[in-house]
């Protein structure tokens, strides 16, 4: 258990990430750009410029329940593992209704319709994963998730991703980018 | 449904809110002050500056039912009315071992054990509330909550603030601070 860490994403002309490709999967997409640093910015200094920049902040889990937090720690791998030199940040919006919906009907379409957490174990540890918070800072998206794999493991995120977006819950997404990086 | 609301709670020599008194329930207390200002920031203007400024943002319910949430917006009534001269600033933090518990243990200790979510409702619409979040933010506290309610409802609040502190999830309260305040 850790505090909530404050990243920001900085898109720019230097990085320790080259951006490959920036996809609109839903509403309007992000300018283009050559580089992504990810700040750490725990000590809550002062936003990065770039030409942008999307910050966030790790959270505690909002729907996982103590069995499935138990079952993903025993399998999955942190970031920066030396074999990761791919990578993917998704930032995502979802719709007024979504958040309009309670808590026990969010989890319903999360879990017990969409199996989000449940496909998500499916590409542990391959697919390193961890989520940023950012719908009550004023930001554009909701969330930011960034995802960390091999190249050999491209693939099996294709598919994880296909999955989850033909998920229930993904009809309740309004903007998503696919941005797709390589470790420079 | 609203958009989050960055909302700052600024005390200092003026403002709309005399403050009567401040008093540490738990952990560290707050610098003495006279005045308190409720500065609405959705355009996430800079931080006002006082004696002390605390910041939290409006969210989406974390824990409430389908069931429930119905239940309390046919009962609850909002802030800024005529009669509520009294009010309350409430800035609390959980510990660690709270944070470090799965959402389903949460909510078991929240309702199951604490019926936090009936002891509120009970004293609807007397006493008025609401709830932001700032752990995510780099702030001192986890909630800070607001109460408004009027003077012959004083006793029902003192109750009510009773029997949540009688409760399992307060023992899970590491900071509290108890703030009130009488409308200028």
């Amino acid at each position: 258990m850790t505090l909530p860490t404050l990243v920001s994403f900085v898109a720019g002309r230097t990085g320790s990430w080259r951006i490959e490709r920036i996809h609109a999967v839903a509403g309007e997409s992000l300018p283009a750009a050559d580089s992504l640093e990810v700040v750490d910015r725990r000590d809550h200094s002062a936003t990065p410029q770039g030409v942008w920049t999307l910050s966030g902040t790790t959270s505690n889990a909002r729907y996982t329940t103590q069995v499935e937090a138990a079952a993903l720690a025993g399998k999955q791998e942190g970031l920066g593992r030396a074999g990761s030199t791919c990578a993917a940040l998704i930032p995502m919006r979802k719709s007024p209704k979504w958040w309009a919906l309670a808590q026990d009907q969010r989890r319903e379409i999360i879990e017990a319709k969409s199996r989000h957490i449940e496909i998500g174990m499916h590409y542990l540890p391959a697919v390193a994963r961890r989520l940023h918070h950012c719908r009550d800072m004023g930001e554009p998206f909701d969330f930011l998730t960034w995802f960390e794999y091999s190249a050999s493991d491209a693939p099996a995120f294709e598919e994880l991703l296909a999955r989850l977006r033909a998920t229930e819950e993904w009809q309740y997404v309004d903007r998503e980018v696919d941005i797709r990086l390589q470790r420079v």
